[in-house]
């Protein structure tokens, strides 16, 4: 019997569930559940029909698990604490600095109707999180480095996006190969935000438009750009859809630190992550935590959990014996 | 109060965890206890006693945690089950293909007894494992690759001490940089054991022995060299003792796969250790899961544990809520 997967949500998240699936053969999709008028939505599974968001209470019973796919700015919010009365469920809450109320919501609904709920699922938050955690329990005197890039930061492009006469932009934040080469080498640096990351923009600009004045709010634009060196390149609409519709990222956890008595030698812990697809490899750890939280229910828990929660072998289809023998 | 940590055997490991415990505030060394005359064994800690090892079990109620520091070979097999009966216990068990039965052994005694035994921790059995399970759970369509190095390798070591005419030996194992990059592609290569890793011996003859002889049983050698290009150094004990006496190491876990409905993008997942003192790493790893057995057995849990089986947070010092708004 596999593990019952529903999709509330189809943009690119929802997409990359469809495709972690197929990766995954001990579960199964149910069904995509979407605002939007199902016969206008083609999803890629074949024999898996699209439903409305109100048929998704009447589909209660087949579903195991039900992987919130929406955004974190206005629908998980709302949406997380509200299916974790119903259903199990994971979602991908990234706005860090509102996680504790996110779980307090989530974690009330989910014990009330004895449900696991997981949230802030991908890689930040996510396994970024765990080697945040990691490196700290294990190096606990050292220093903790995390880098972003190279890829597209949504939320410094809608930010470029705002700023009168730009019709369209792109952001990339990318890490500087200087201030990586230093937190390898041992020597625990402190870094300016400015000597962390680079700010790359291209800026498709509406006709007529002074450009020299959108360069200047650009790289004076408080907290998204102020305080990083950035580069502004105006290009057209054209070129923005063919060169920059990837959805490549990655990033980097380093800790470093003194171990020995006097502090005498050096230990560094890097982790990192290249992907070609963003949305798609933060699928297939929303996949992964989905088979866990199936576990966790199958056990009798309940509540809201994080990565830090989840014992790793809930993770794997594996048996403990099999997890055992074949990759201790 | 602090977590009470009592220390079995007393080589490099056991210096290593008095380094460990000396970054871990929460906890305290009770006593170092040695098969040893313990007038003859000096120790870091200022103010900690040396005991013999006959003198443990009257601690028995002074310590949470006992830390097993002796060797896979002999010592671990029989010391883990049998103190397993009367302390939370954590051991560095690392002969891969006699897990199992270690398990089996010290899951037995330790549920009988009501107590929580960690075994194979470290980082590979250990912190690679996990990587290895992490990897494997998100990208299950992947190939996974480890890597070790460039460090000494104990056994390899001992073999080669074990042929006539040979006074002294230091094995290293060296990653290829090419299988590195080939893996770090994307292009999820399939190696021999040629092509992932070097091997280099530096060996101290006996006066007069037959250095061709030497060399040409070391390369010949089954499982341990025959398989993979191996170079030969002849030098002086002195320069043996000089040059070759530290204890770096490290490595690396990658995980490779194509994401998307079609396989048509790469993710790649690198982990790596890079460590000047490979006792004091692992050391530190084994406090770490000290503190995570402790927190186990005051929740009521019992029995034989892995790094698979433990929840991440019990690793930290830190609170739930600490880290949801800190690491998250």
């Amino acid at each position: 019997m596999k593990i019952r997967i529903g999709i509330l949500g189809y943009g690119n998240l929802g997409k990359g569930i469809e495709c972690a699936l197929k990766q995954n053969a001990d579960m199964e999709l149910v069904g995509v559940f979407t605002r939007r008028n199902p016969d206008k939505v083609t999803i890629l599974s074949e024999g898996v029909k699209v439903y409305t968001v109100d048929e998704l209470m009447d589909k209660k019973d087949d579903i195991d698990v039900l992987i919130l796919c929406g955004g974190s700015a206005t629908d998980l919010p709302k949406q997380t604490p509200e299916y974790a009365k119903y259903f199990n469920v994971v979602d991908s809450f990234d706005t860090h600095a509102k996680i504790p109320e996110h779980f307090a919501a989530v974690n009330k609904a989910a014990l009330e109707n004895n449900k696991v709920a997981m949230i802030s699922c991908g890689w930040d938050p996510g396994m970024f999180s765990l080697n945040r955690l990691y490196g700290g329990a294990v190096l606990p005197q050292g220093s903790a480095y995390t880098f972003w890039g190279k890829g597209v930061s949504q939320g410094h492009s809608d930010a470029i996006r705002r700023i009168e006469g730009v019709a369209n932009a792109i952001q990339y934040t990318i890490p500087l190969d200087k201030a990586l080469e230093a937190v390898r080498s041992g020597s625990n640096p402190n870094f300016t935000a400015r000597e962390k990351h680079l700010r790359e923009c291209f800026v498709v600009a509406e006709d007529g438009a002074d450009l020299a004045r959108i360069e200047q709010e650009i790289k004076t634009m408080p907290n998204y750009f102020a305080d990083y060196d950035t580069i502004v390149h105006f290009i057209s609409e054209e070129t923005l859809k063919k060169e920059h519709a990837g959805m490549a990222h990655g990033g980097f956890v380093i800790q470093s630190s003194k171990t020995g008595w006097n502090g005498e030698n050096t230990a560094i812990i890097e982790y990192s992550l290249k992907l070609d697809s963003n949305p798609e490899f933060t699928s297939l750890v929303l996949v992964a935590y989905a088979r866990a939280v199936y576990r966790m229910k199958q056990e009798g828990m309940s509540g809201c959990k994080t990565v830090f929660d989840v014992a790793p072998a809930y993770l794997s289809p594996m048996s403990g014996e099999e997890l055992r023998a074949q990759l201790l």
